[in-house]
């Protein structure tokens, strides 16, 4: 059953998320702070509002899919957006946040009936596209019933349950992106190490990838960064980091790597 | 064909290499500097010398699993060793060193007419007993060739050739262990955080290493720290993650998350 969905954030990843949703038959209702993003979007007949309230239909599904927890908290607190999604209405929050904003938000959204189910994704924007997106959930059981077949339209190949409290799947994103990109700094001084040394970076990562290393982030890092393909121009690292070690210093949980990594990315 | 081998150095990766050796029904000679590490060995008729050239066959195979660089120049340079393995001896040298211990010591074996092959191990002691380990190899090509069996024999489900020129294999195993003390350090940090926010680590490590990181090394690991089985109590990860740090600096490769990750070791 196609429902009607709103779309607020159309960026690089949430233009290809919120196009698989068009795909799938569903009728959307699209808003973006820059709006010429939702250009391809618009040509295909979906509704560009021209402010976040206009994309709700009340008891309904909206997405966010935004920049950071300010953009997120801006989106919520805006004129007329809880009120309007009300009770029995659903929103999946897809960004990376802090979790305390994400337990925050949940309560906002509980005093006017309606559900918070956090729902970051694992993906950069082929795997969008490519409709092979792993995503974390985390809310209220009827909720993520309900949301469920959604976050598969959207391109989920595996979408895993970490219960109902939310701040939960918001954790384990900051943990999965530190982890990444921790990964993806040590690969890349090892591989400067290796052809320094006269050793051919992609026979390393041929060799690591297939055995210790096989695993997708491993493969996919170690080729770009073997063939020099630049791998992580993006703010997303820093920030991600930055969130990462403020969640740890807030539950008092060391920070050595975080920490140092989050100062590399400083500079 | 079963050749006649002799075996130096039975440390807890060493006595399960050359345990597989017996079983493949090769005549094994060896010397461990703790000769009582040898009786496991001995109970199965395996000869045990008192100094490293009398494990020796003129023209044959030994083989070492050393501790560190001086404990694998103390062998080779040890009273009569090169002399006795002589014009066509093949060294396999399957310890940690340094990339140019290992041009060093191959300049002294060609003195002697005997070929130095370089095939460090990636693997734990329980991947050795079942025979999957993963050794990257580097040598003079019919010294390889003549070895390949007796690397299958020791247990290796893959071999990888790295050329002619030592010291690379030699690289690729500093690089490889690089990658799993910082895999297994960040794999710590975000699991603590994950635990003290409230998520259960089994569930992160579950998601993570059946998607993004999907790899033995995030598995086995995983596994030991979200269980809390002490993972990275040797003093392997010191030793290893400062060759790599050391090996970088001569090749003036930049070192920001090796040369951190050693400070944090040597506390």
């Amino acid at each position: 059953m196609s429902e009607a969905i709103g779309f607020i954030g159309l960026g690089l990843l949430g233009l290809p998320v919120a196009t698989n949703l068009v795909d799938a038959g569903h009728s959307l209702r699209v808003y973006n702070r820059t709006a010429a993003k939702a250009a391809p979007l618009v040509e295909r007949g979906v509704y560009l509002a021209s402010r976040p309230a206009d994309v709700v239909t009340p008891g309904g599904v909206v997405v966010t899919l935004v920049w950071d927890d300010a953009s997120l908290e801006d989106v919520v607190k805006s004129d007329g957006f809880l009120e309007r999604l009300g009770p029995g209405g659903v929103h999946i929050s897809m960004s990376t946040v802090l979790p305390e904003t994400a337990r925050r938000l949940e309560r906002l959204h509980a005093q006017q009936g309606c559900a918070y189910v956090e729902a970051p994704i694992f993906g950069r924007p082929e795997a969008a596209a490519a409709r092979r997106l792993w995503i974390p959930v985390a809310g209220k059981q009827p909720a993520k019933d309900r949301v469920r077949p959604l976050l598969e339209a959207m391109g989920a190949q595996g979408i895993f349950d970490f219960g109902e409290a939310v701040g939960a799947a918001t954790t384990v994103k900051l943990v999965g992106n530190f982890l990444i990109v921790s990964a993806a700094h040590s690969l890349t001084e090892a591989l400067s190490m290796a052809e320094k040394s006269g050793v051919d970076p992609k026979a390393v990562v041929e060799m690591l990838t297939t055995t210790l290393f096989a695993a997708p982030i491993y493969q996919s890092y170690g080729k770009m960064i073997a063939e020099k393909t630049p791998a992580m121009q993006s703010p997303i690292p820093l920030k991600d980091v930055g969130l990462f070690k403020r969640t740890a210093e807030q539950v008092e949980s060391p920070t050595p790597i975080s920490s140092h990594l989050y100062e590399l990315l400083r500079v």
